[in-house]
């Protein structure tokens, strides 16, 4: 296990925490508070509106899409940045329900994170064409394909349990049926190297706050597969997805390729802090950073499971079938947590019963995953969460 | 003209410039690049995941929302932050027209930027039911109000001439035709004392960073009456509109109030920001401010028009008619506006032949205006713009 001591001194990193909720929230770049200062002072403080073009404010929504982009497997040219991961799943899924205007059904699966079911929801209201959104158990998933899915919309790692599916495999079967497939990355961009391109996926969507350690809130970004995005109808169609954004036209031309998927003025400051995240990303081997969240993984599974006999592991047990983070289901969790917190080490709470633990190999390693386990056990064995103090109103998380 | 020597120093403005462009980009309030440090070093460098309740980022966007909203003649309770402008007009659209279901005519006029007609124009595609964007002449649009208009969506001041509509007026004329109404506000907010309340406004929508001064990018804001919050069917059911964000339940249940027009996770850096240009806010009495915007605009003009006679007045003549900026029209004014910027006073173009000067009270006083008038004097009887040298690539303003 070497090989990350050197990333791990790019973040921020505060004394005394063992840090696995990085799959809520990364921590903090350390370069990110300079560059973010240094866009505060040197660009919008000094060059005012100049920044849109001289500090290339107008133009990093795509920049930054394609350094994003091969994190994930994506074409150049096929992922921009912008919004929340919420408004870049409608998006892509307005687009692509118009792409299969005969089918009616939108296949999820109950592992899905429910904003995506709320805007798929939000998004049939409107439309008033009889769409139906359909979950099954993520285990069902494949068996309900057929010829009345227009759209297979499914996020690629459950956040509750860690769960994998499989990009390729459901494509495929997608494909094979006639829908298209919209993956959503929250919890798979900077896990692990995701393929798009190689898997064939149509759409894709994700945030930039959890593995990729761009700091709370916005820009999310979306792809559009090369081969749909002249086909793809923006439902948001704002001025800067426009052809000609500064032409004030009367009326909306789309943009060429994946530039249509941008609607409006882009998050500068909370871009620059993105940008210091991508530094350390555009020097990691995706490869060697899977081997090594497994091995994390691993590791804690390892450790924890013959100390707490109370703990029922959530997360599949083969690594191929994970992401990068490891999921236990104890009744107490909630208050278990807490007294985990309480003691330094911060993963969370999913209701009703998970207790989640992401493992970033930018800046985890062997060690914290061995006081982390110890200090799991400890407080299972002695059930610290018996404490009144313990029992505090729930952070969110 | 006095009262406003003290704002001025809350603001940073680059040596040797007059900057009248924070009708586009306002400058950066001196106390934000601090805050926005704060904001990652101690809340997510130190705080991590649990910034979102310890350091009150979850609740920001509703608490902003009502400082913000003193500005604007909102009720507390009925403004909140988040997402960009765009997307925020596109909510309050979908909103509004479900609920004129019988109606399918959305009212704008031709002076509304262009996003708006834009998102309209993707969400009336979307529904695909036979609703028509009609835009008339600014002048046109009492006249064309009607039993078949849905929505009057109108931008209160027109970004290229400065005129500003009669909120109180159309609205009453939209109400008595049964029709709903939407107000663009981003060249309103900050730049005179709006009165949604008074003036019986349905929704509204606009941006932080023209005469706010919250810096590039997002968060925009959004208004719903309070008698129309619970009918307003959020669009973009996001998660963090959802009655229980945080239990993951999987069918969307629309928030209470206000809340339920969040979509996803809100941009906590942008919202620092944004905090230190709002504390510069919560002191500003709005009618002082507009007197002197009032004070500034007509001594612009004064000074301007006899010294330019080839410059014509696209803004109207009478202050009750225009918001805080002055326009001019003249067919090179690309070429002088870049003259003039190579002086030093930065204003912008808009085409055709739109030459546009902001004035917001808070960092301009008497002396820019008088400098700024005789450098644009100079410039158009020297005929700077000439030079060859001026004849650069447009800059994105």
């Amino acid at each position: 296990m070497t090989g990350f001591a050197a990333t791990r001194k790019l973040f921020h990193l505060p004394r005394g925490v063992i840090y696995l909720d990085g799959n809520s929230l990364g921590p903090m770049p350390v370069a990110a508070a300079d560059r973010v200062a240094q866009t505060m002072r040197e660009e919008w403080g000094e060059m005012l509106i100049g920044g849109w073009n001289k500090a290339g404010w107008m133009a990093q929504p795509r920049a930054l899409g394609d350094r994003l982009g091969r994190l994930i497997g994506a074409e150049p040219g096929s992922v921009v940045l912008g919004d929340t991961l919420s408004v870049k799943v409608y998006q892509a899924l307005a687009a692509a329900l118009e792409m299969r205007p005969d089918r009616r059904v939108i296949l999820s699966d109950s592992g899905n994170f429910p904003t995506d079911l709320y805007m798929a929801e939000g998004l049939v209201a409107g439309l008033g064409r009889g769409h139906q959104l359909v979950t099954v158990a993520p285990e069902a998933v494949e068996d309900r394909i057929g010829p009345d899915v227009a759209v297979l919309m499914l996020t690629e790692v459950d956040y509750r349990t860690g769960r994998r599916h499989d990009m390729a495999r459901l494509t495929r079967a997608a494909h094979d049926a006639g829908a298209l497939v919209l993956w959503d990355l929250a919890h798979s961009a900077g896990a692990f190297a995701v393929d798009l391109a190689g898997t064939g996926a149509d759409f894709a969507a994700g945030c930039t706050y959890k593995y990729l350690n761009a700091g709370p809130g916005v820009p999310a970004f979306i792809y559009v597969a090369p081969r749909h995005q002249d086909a793809a109808r923006p439902a948001l169609s704002g001025w800067l997805g426009h052809a000609a954004p500064f032409a004030f036209e009367p009326a909306y031309r789309p943009g060429a390729g994946i530039e249509r998927m941008r609607v409006g003025t882009p998050p500068v400051l909370q871009m620059a802090a993105l940008e210091s995240a991508l530094d350390i990303w555009d020097g990691v081997d995706m490869a060697a950073l899977r081997a090594r969240s497994v091995e994390l993984t691993e590791l804690f599974i390892v450790l924890v499971e013959p100390r707490c006999p109370d703990l029922h592991l959530a997360t599949p047990r083969d690594p191929d079938q994970r992401g990068s983070q490891v999921s236990f289901r104890f009744p107490d969790g909630y208050a278990a947590m807490q007294a985990l917190i309480a003691r330094g080490v911060i993963g969370d709470f999913r209701a009703p019963d998970i207790m989640r633990f992401g493992f970033a190999p930018l800046y985890i390693g062997e060690d914290e995953v061995r006081r982390a386990a110890d200090i799991l056990a400890d407080v299972m064995e002695n059930r610290l969460w018996d404490d009144p103090a313990y029992h505090v109103r729930a952070a969110v998380t």
